[in-house]
């Protein structure tokens, strides 16, 4: 037990994982050990899926209270394929319109005997407020918290990069968006900072800057092509349509690409190996144009083949902390 | 073959279980039986669930005519720790949109070998309805059933209230709330009828009192602390914050609770040891007080963990019905 | 490789299906064996349904971009019965809300490391586009494309014809209902001229008559009586009951019947053992007598029964081919 441990209600006592909330507050010893585990949950594209039976007659149940394709794909694939049980819940479309309270939906899935609730809120503090409320053999795992944190995209995406550039450390890493509303800007901040000595640049259009105060080591700008320059990693955020009309009058889709978009132009000016990611789903030609998106710098699609297996890494990582 | 299986069509000439449409018609014996094969399903809280292969190869369709969350997840769970492959149809999203009629439903399904249709429906008889039209090899269980029956409901009740007092004989059971519109309410009268030599007390407030055709033996009043006092289980039920609102168009939740609701007070009229229970999902602090429902004697969570074991059985019992 | 195969991109270099799009350019052999297949697949009615392993570890994900009650769960089930895993996805109700394109779609589930897409869209060539951008090991079976091609429809029609009537060869084959929007003509329509030298004919009410360039063999006619005559198959399709008021304002659904449904009467026109098949969902007494679908001579039951036998067949079929 370190200090760490100690820090995080995350660990339990040995220092295994116990809720996945945030990546702040994980060591580097333990994130490596995840992605360690998630390659060697990873075949190739093509190939048949690693399986596992870890899980064998456990329950995971994804309490999706926002709409998600991707994410909830993902980590319904991860389940399947080390052999749980799976049980979705819409509960925007079913028990919130019954009035059943949040907790009363956890209590009754946990009487269950659900082992791994997987949730996705709009407000934030909820993943952490059900880890306050189960009994100790339940995990809890976010898989997307408002604006605030979404660690197992923070995990496929340092996941990606060490697999492309080969290792997390003395790295530049630029991303490019709505900075303000993105819980994966916040998650990978999370993820570098503790993997090694690396620059953040965020670069954001007026209305949609960072906080500074989250953002402390980082280098927010909104000059693009500058925060571009020599950077070993792009990553380009999803844009909100509706953000651009609401928070920029002005701005169009055409002119957020022209200043902010992520084209074959800009990306000349970071380093020749540098690589483009984007958390999916794309608005193509509005923050990535189609060649880079599916040009030979672009890892969005191993950033989705990660995804799977850091799930899997994650739900196999809290069944074994309950098992002993 | 005796003469409540010849009466019943729930049950073959062999006295097992071909349907489960209501309690009634059942015998003490095989109630009994069933609780019992639905104790052997159980494992504690915190552990894994219980397991079986019995269901392995078949096909349990839930047709949810009315919206559901925890009786749908509570058959979808027994039914995968049977092993059973499970199909999902909400019936109201997809097929009654296209004008395809209940029956040609229950063909098509049948004709694609399901084994076992669970159904909940808003109109009475519906259940019923399908089993006289579905082959003999296939299996209907009634989810819930307009404000008639509730079997699985009922059984699982009893279930809960045979571990806590050791006993289903000689009891005061006292349930509160809407009975005139509660299937909860039928299915344990009659679960309660069958097992022992039970008093019924039903607390309603005006408009929303039982029928008392429906129910003969029972105590129907309005008195609430008069029925709760030395009873053994104090029951509430949801109430549809509708109906306070048409029924007794003066009442707020506020003043429901103060009328009807089990509360810290109430509750110590009752036996010492007395238990409380709810169908869920709560409107707490309207039906029942927060602290009466998360309370030592509150068996709420039980309910809802006996409720897939409960269904584990039923489950089972009609496939081995099937087998020989 | 023989010229049918050079020609077809649903067949690889060794002539194992890659892609099911449509019926044409698939030979005889080629069909027999599918047919032959899926006999091996089907056990009765009332007994539990045949099982295989082949598809363990394999994804097939549910791609419905257009409501479906039937395909959708004959497809689900043929799935597991072949140990799959599957994966549903409105895509409409879900990310095309989100704004993410179809392609973005395939290519994020690919990257999961799904195997077979099944794909039912409204759009004509959709499931043609995803085979050009899918990887080769990813195959794509349409579930229903537009008023153009429903091939494993047509896989479960030819079947059911040959089980009833013995041979695919010399029969008379009369479609009734509105052929202009009808895929399932389409594809039974294919499947006949491959199978053998068979006689289509097909009725439809003014307005939603056949395009003849479509069906370069088949009689077109608006004489229902002598269509059906010594017929040794009718089917009758769904109307769709806005169409009919589109098209001929003044034809109720009453009208329709007496000029265009298959009642008892006109089925006394047909062979003595005509059979009378239809892909439901049924509208009883518009395209369709009850008692004529109810009846002795009705395979509709079998239809259905035939699809999830069919559809294992063809998931067998694409999975093979791509294991060697």
């Amino acid at each position: 037990m370190n200090d760490t441990t100690k820090l995080n209600p995350q660990l339990d006592e040995a220092g295994r994982l116990r809720h996945l909330l945030r990546l702040k507050g994980l060591s580097r010893e333990f994130i490596t050990g995840l992605l360690d585990r998630a390659v060697s949950y990873q075949t190739q594209l093509g190939e048949p899926p690693a399986r596992d039976t870890l899980l064998k007659g456990r329950t995971v149940a994804n309490l999706f209270f926002e709409p998600s394709t991707r994410t909830r794909a993902s980590f319904e694939l991860a389940a399947k394929r080390l052999s749980a049980d799976d049980l979705k819940r819409d509960v925007n479309m079913s028990s919130r319109t019954k009035g059943e309270s949040l907790l009363d939906t956890v209590y009754t899935l946990q009487a269950m005997q659900v082992d791994v609730f997987v949730v996705r809120d709009a407000s934030a503090g909820i993943p952490e407020y059900i880890t306050q409320n189960v009994i100790p053999q339940v995990a809890v795992l976010n898989a997307g918290e408002a604006d605030t944190s979404h660690p197992t995209q923070g995990l496929l995406d340092l996941m990606t990069i060490r697999k492309a550039r080969g290792t997390l450390d003395g790295l530049t890493v630029t991303v490019i968006g709505d900075i303000a509303h993105s819980r994966v800007a916040r998650s990978i901040s999370e993820g570098l900072a503790i993997m090694g000595d690396n620059e953040l640049r965020l670069v954001s259009p007026q209305g949609l800057n960072a906080d500074p105060e989250l953002y402390p080591q980082a280098h927010l700008t909104s000059d693009i092509d500058a925060a571009v320059r020599d950077a070993d990693v792009i990553m380009a955020l999803r844009i909100q349509k509706e953000r651009i009309k609401e928070k920029s009058s002005l701005m169009t889709s055409m002119e957020y690409h022209q200043q902010f978009g992520v084209t074959e132009e800009r990306l000349q000016l970071a380093k020749p190996d540098a690589i483009v990611m984007h958390p999916g789903p794309m608005n193509r030609d509005v923050e990535i144009s189609g060649p880079v998106a599916d040009g030979s710098q672009s890892v969005i699609t191993q950033q989705v083949h990660n995804g799977v297996a850091v799930r899997m890494a994650v739900l196999a990582a809290v069944t074994e902390a309950r098992l002993s």
